[in-house]
Order: structure tokens, then C-alpha cells, then sequence
């Protein structure tokens, strides 16, 4: 039944801090701030974008480097939302906008701010270090920490049960 | 009457090297010094600043990238102390203009130099990972290392004594 | 057996990400993307290629900082392959070129682009937080992760068994 | 007895990478190396100095940002050994400088260059994550990794030793 759940996610929202990277942050005397991503986390979601999944992130974060990453990742522009303040109306939004039900989302969160959006969407994944709001809502619980495995876990998880972890062309994917 | 003790605390006082951070400093050639900030603890701290706690921060270290960071994360101007030699006679004032009584400042330190404040105030917090000496005279020791936890463990606890864990307002929190 | 066969190796090929770093990928505002090598990797890299091993990296990164930390721990220019797409071909033509056979290259890797080619090589490294299916099919799988002791480990192991682990001139290897 | 070995030592030389760093090097694209010191073993290093210990480096590396590094904890530029190759005629020629006999200098080093030094210094001080070699030779092995407490663990049980950890003056020390 999980199995047929994960089946019917069609797009995948991420969170940064603490869900992309360890939660480190380093600020730089030009007022730079520098994070910690995960190179495995990135080649599960070229996969999931690869086999057509929508891929977004919803960030309080805005930086040019977390918007250079995210392109890089295979997110498209149109689904790289950084700078956020209220997830939940944007969450909505999101959804009308490209005819998904709530249900087929998966919302990848760790923090007090991911909350509304992990309750509204069909599959809520928390890392092992998010915060216990976060864990005890949510559908999935990495046994991974935030930018140590824990997103390259469960997107493997959800590509396995559509039978989308494979790479024909590895030039595509890495 | 642990809860009762938390309940009285009206401002919080951190320090950041293996408090705010997991003690790391990555020296630059330029003799730019970085550390390493964790998000879920800002995201306590901002939340203490806006129900009211007053923030503050008392370190040796004294960089353009930690005035920035502190700012950023809800410390006042006037609560921001960087570059301290000798703590104790700057907690004694730091209380005094504020009209605080010492036994309702909880003071979060790891090492030598926070001990004699971690003994003047009402409630010392240690990480895990602090010293053996602060780690002995501390209130509470969180179970989670200087950086990974430990301030966001103690914040978290004192809030929720106070029935001040909530957000009504995300923009304003994140 | 297993040590008779760690005798024939001739040549030592790397990935980068996840395997000589702990995956991290720090990216900068103005485009660099930095990672976290390891000391004690590039001693026994260094090492290595003093006794006359042929040693190479195949990464699918690409930036000028990848260049010189390699140059730095001994790859020759010739070994150095940036920017892969598709390493099965390139390691085809790495052993054809230099007269080797596929049996006596060790291949170390972590995810899933490396496969095929640690299918393809003699002797496969995974590090202990490598991909399941590269453990699966790994020769040896360290007991540390990648960045973090699984290239000094295996790397070791494999210039014990030939004799090889020692150090006539500190001048030269470090 | 092993107590009465501590109250001898005079002088104290650190290795650098793995010793008071992680061994994490992290290359940007403009050549510069970027390590990961730890704020508690800046501490210790500062108090044995204030105390009148003669504290030192011998590294391997050789950046501005190590020199920078290493004079703000307190080592002097006389005592400070950048770019080390072969460290025992080093060590040798120190000692005669200073008048000191090889029995009165703690060594703490982590890998096979530092090996000929542990082996003629009075006090060899291997972090928990030395490669074995260094480990079997070391008198005391941290139960810290480099850059994670071993520095600070071991200069402090020397220190309490002596009679000396404590601070009378935190201005001088942080």
C-alpha cells in the first residue's frame, strides 16, 4: 500500500537547510553565506527529473550560489523558489499552476517551517535530525540525516517503486 | 521546579566557537576566519527574539562575518558583544542596563573563559561537547554537540516552558 | 588468494566525488564549487605513485581547483579526466593506451555512473557510504566512508601486498 | 609515573593536517588550500604557551593561511615550521637550539612522515584517527580525532600535570 502510494508522486518539493545540506551554514565576511550539499542527493534528483518527475525547491534561502546549484541539479526556474516566507499559499499555488493534486507531491522538510506544507502534501519526508514536529508528521523518516543521504534515500525509494531507478545514458544523468 | 526555574528566564546569552558553531575555524589566506553556523538553531533564536526573550551574544571572536550572521539571526545591535576580553564584568553590566536580575539570563558556553559567567548566571547551558569544567557546573547539558543541536535543543526547551514554541507568523520567523 | 590478487595491480583509478571527498559540495556565489579532500588519502596516493603505480582520476567534476589538488597528489596530466560522461568507453581506451589489462586496474568508486566500470575493472573499491549497488559488486568495501579513510584504507591494503607501504624519502612523498 | 613523564615536558611540536585539523583540505580554484582547525585546541595551545611552554609546528603545508593561523594561537615565529620536508633533522636541530633533550618535547603527529619524531621525542601524541603505524608507537592516543578534541585532550592532561590549567587572566588567553 506505502508502494502504492509512492506510485502516484508525479513532483518532488525540497527544503534546503537541514534537507539538502547538514543545516551548515558559512558566512563570509562579504556577507556571502556558503552551504554543504551532497553530491549522491544530486544524482538522484537528475534521475527523478530525467524520467519526468517535477522536481522544485521552496527556500527561505536566496542566493546566487543556491540558485546556481539548483539548475545544476535539474531544477527548472520555474520550480526553483527561493526566498520564501509562507510555504503553505506558494505550496497551493504551485500545485494549481501545473494541474497536480496535492496527494501526488512529496514534500521533503526537517524544520518548523515545512510543517503546514508537510500536512497538505500526499508524501511528507523528514531527515532523522529534523526537528520532532517535523518527524512525527511525517510519512517518511530517513534513517539518514539532512545533506547525509537522507533525500538520495527516499527519492531512490520513490524512483524504485515507478521502476525509474535506472540510467540508460549516464552522460544525462551525471 | 526545573520547569518552574525556565519559566523566569528572560534572555538568553551565547557564546559562538563551540557553542554557536561546532567549534571549527577555517582560516582563509586574505586572514579571514569562517565558522561553521548550524539553521535549526537560528531558527530557535529568531523564534526567542520574537516572543520578546532578549538575545545576545558574547565572544572573543570578532569578524565582519559573525556581526553579519548575528544580525541575521535576530540579535540586536545593542545585545551583539564581539571581541571580549573577560566576560564576567561585561555580564554584570550587560544585566545592570537591562535591568535584569542575573538568575533570569540563561548564558550558553563551552570552554574556560565562560565559566566564571556560566557561574554568575541563573541557568548555564553546555553542549555536549563542552569542556569537562562547564560541562560540570552547567544547568543543563544538551545531548547534542556545540553546532549540531545543542543551542536549538536548550532554546526549544526553554519556549516550551514558557509556552512560547509557535509560530503564528512564518514570515517573520524564517 | 585475495592477496595474490592485489599483487598484479598496476594502475589505481578514482572518482572524486564521494570517494576521495565526503560527497560535500560547497557552492560560492560566483559559480565555484569546492569539496573536502583528505590528508591521509593523498599521502598513500602519493605513495603510490612513487612506486611506479599508474594512478588516475575519472570524475564527472570539472574545475580548476579539481586540476591542481590532483596534479598536487601525484596524477600525471595524461591520468587526469575531468568532466567524464560515460566512463566505461574512456577506461577501455585508459587501459589500451597504456598496455594494461582490465584485470590489473582497481577501479574506487561510489555511485551509480561507476558501475560499469567497476564491473569492467579487476579490483572494485567502494567506501562504506557508497551506493548499495556499488557495494554489491565492490571487491572491497572499506570500513570508512569516502573522504573519510575508504581510499587510504584500500589503498594501503594494496601496497602492503606488494611490498610497497614504506617510505625511503619523506621529501619526496610529502 | 606516567605523571611524573608529563611534569618533564618543556616544549610541545604539532603536526598539522590530521593533528589540528580533520585532515580536511579543501582547493579553490585560485590554488589556495583551506583547512579545519577546532576552537578548544586553540585554547589549550594558547594556555600552555602563556604558561611558558615552548609550542611549535611542523608541517608539511605552507600557506599564508597557516602562518596566519598558527601565530594567533600563540606559536612564535621562531618556533613555527612551515613546508617541512623530512622532519628529523628538523626536530634534532630545534631541540640543540633550545637547549632542549629530545625527552623533554611532546610530538604530536598523526602519519608515516611524523613517524622518525615520535620515535625520538620524549612524548608521542597520536588523535584517535592516526594511521596505525603512529598509533603503535604513540606513549598516549587521544580518544578524539584529529581536529575533534585530541589536541585539546592531551595538552590539557599535560598541563593539569604541571600544575598549570588554569587561567588567571582571560584577556591574555582568548
Amino acid at each position: 500500500m506505502e508502494n502504492e502510494k509512492l506510485k502516484t508522486i508525479k513532483a518532488l518539493i525540497f527544503d534546503i537547510d537541514g534537507v539538502l545540506t547538514d543545516g551548515s551554514i558559512l558566512p563570509f565576511d562579504n556577507g556571502e553565506l556558503v552551504r554543504i550539499f551532497n553530491a549522491k542527493d544530486a544524482m538522484a534528483m537528475r534521475t527523478a527529473a530525467l524520467h519526468g518527475l517535477v522536481t522544485a525547491i521552496m527556500s527561505g534561502g536566496n542566493t546566487e550560489a543556491l540558485r546556481t546549484r539548483c539548475l545544476h541539479i535539474g531544477i527548472k526556474e520555474e520550480n526553483l523558489f527561493l526566498g520564501c516566507r509562507g510555504k503553505l499559499p506558494l505550496f497551493e499555488k504551485f500545485c494549481e499552476d501545473r494541474g497536480l493534486k496535492p496527494e501526488e507531491v512529496a514534500y521533503f522538510g526537517d524544520d518548523m517551517a515545512d510543517i503546514p506544507v508537510m500536512k497538505a502534501c500526499g508524501y511528507a519526508v523528514a531527515p532523522l535530525d529534523a526537528a520532532e514536529e517535523a518527524k512525527e508528521i511525517a510519512a517518511f523518516v530517513s534513517k539518514y540525516p539532512g545533506g547525509r543521504g537522507a533525500v538520495r534515500e527516499a527519492v531512490e525509494m520513490i524512483l524504485k517503486a515507478q521502476d525509474k531507478w535506472y540510467f540508460d545514458d549516464y552522460t544525462k544523468v551525471y
